[in-house]
């Protein structure tokens, strides 16, 4: 690091969910350039490293910090980010990195005023297929993009009433996912055209959507569906003048023409903890809000059809 | 001009419908620093301009432009843009300047690649009250901002029905002309942080809303009504901590602490010209899109409710 002459940054984690749990913390602990010295969590905290109960906490809590993670849900995120960054440290956003893009905004001038890195994470960018894909596709023509994002919300959401109410992204909350991999492979800026959303009676957010998207001259057709039972999809098909490349399963196998499937192990987060101490040690941010800017852009123009009622 | 030499800009106004004639071509014809050459308009002309049906007609028309000026509709102006930068012509936008958030971004990377000048306007902005109340504002303490913009659809809009369709902005269309104004006197970016809209049955777009947003640690609270029937209302009224400032009528009336209304003729399309004039002589593109981000921000977290079905 450029600022500990050689030594591990000092990290604190917010937010102990499933997410940190599952990825964050692995990560971290895998790699040398991190040491996590303290957490934040209303309700948990970890075996042998000091827990608050909230930023305040954590920022006051003398454990001489550089920077945090923050893997709290998006809707408290802008306060918390903005408590960090006014104590001096870098700070790294789980996905999507707030509530609305004008909050994103207000962060990202305070990270620059303040001289911090601010590192909008974007996981399904790191998954093994995304860079090959990318990679292949510069330059080539580009016909078609269809985007296949189908799974069970009682299966990976199982009581999570929040996800359908005002805010909570809906069947967006994953195809987010599928639209951070278009607007990294992509060679042109991807634009919103229409948008059709299935709103269950009685519900905010949509349990079902499909986006018309251009990128130059290429039509972008995405579906969403929350309510696929039986096999689950989350599948980027490219139809080129060389064949079709297929990004099957989140990103992390890649079917180029005529070849068979590649699949890497996953390393999304070890990727983007790399990609943060990196940003650290450049004195540089990224804060890329294109894959939330579609769905806000989506939420504005949209056809919106009211659908049955929807309970977990 | 850089570009002439002192010469007049050659200018195309494409869509010609009520806004060109009532503000547009009495600025562009009072301004020596334009020349309006030639028009494109699916269904009008104007007596003594060459007139084309569509943009790549004006294009290729011989009329050796310098730049153009578009009117049209929001939904088909992202096309109309792109041909205008491709050929090298600078473009200046009626608010707001896109469909869509992503379409703006597009432009703007495309006008920046092709060295053109992109000027997206808010012509509230050049309300006579605007600059004067930044002015003011700046350094004061702002304790609280309420925004009352309340008019009678079938007064201002009878008959369109697109407006309250799908991407037509519903409510929105005027209120972004308030949120234009805010976003260009508060000293602090502004967030949305929640939205109510209230949408009639069978139509996509709000008829009225309410907007909680934050600008640094001052609350905002915004009334928008489309069903305003009696006194028409485009206030913004803003508490410090040495009075309160309001801004009456679209910005055009200022009212500071214990002072009288100040009231100044309109001008503000005579300085959208002037400005896109410095701004082609200077090499630079202005495009905020700090207003639409906003709806689009509330269009993403808003709680919806039906109301009553609305006809014109």
């Amino acid at each position: 690091m450029a600022e500990r002459d050689g030594q591990a940054m000092r990290l604190g984690l917010v937010g102990i969910g499933k997410i940190a749990r599952d990825q964050h913390i692995p990560a971290i602990t895998a790699d040398p350039r991190f040491t996590l010295v303290a957490t934040a969590s209303r309700n948990a905290e970890l075996e042998g490293v000091p827990g608050h109960t909230d930023i305040a906490g954590l920022i006051a809590g003398g454990h001489d910090l550089d920077a945090v993670s923050l893997c709290t849900p998006p809707a408290g995120r802008h306060a918390i980010a903005c408590a960090a960054i006014d104590a001096g440290l870098h700070v790294m956003l789980e996905k999507p990195p707030a509530a609305t893009l004008s909050e994103i905004e207000d962060l990202a001038g305070r990270a620059r005023d303040r001289g911090v890195t601010l590192f909008a994470t974007w996981h399904s960018r790191e998954a093994a297929g995304v860079e090959p894909a990318r990679a292949w596709l510069a330059g080539r023509r580009i016909d078609r993009v269809r985007i296949t994002w189908k799974e069970d919300i009682r299966r990976w959401h199982p009581g999570q009433e929040w996800i359908l109410a005002a805010g909570g992204f809906g069947v967006f909350d994953p195809g987010i996912n599928a639209l951070s991999i278009l607007t990294r492979i992509m060679p042109r800026p991807v634009m919103l055209e229409a948008a059709r959303m299935s709103m269950p009676r009685g519900r905010q957010s949509p349990i079902a959507a499909s986006l018309t998207m251009r990128s130059g001259d290429t039509p972008v057709e995405a579906e969403f569906d929350f309510l696929q039972t039986g096999p689950q999809s989350w599948d980027i098909e490219i139809e080129t003048d060389q064949g079709t490349l297929l990004l099957a399963m989140g990103g992390s196998i890649i079917t180029l023409p005529g070849g068979a499937p590649i699949e890497a192990p996953d390393a999304e987060y070890p990727r983007l903890y790399a990609r943060f101490a990196e940003l650290v040690a450049s004195g540089q941010s990224d804060v890329d809000v294109a894959p939330l800017r579609l769905i806000a852009d989506a939420a504005l123009v949209a056809e919106r059809a009211e659908a049955e009622a929807f309970a977990f």
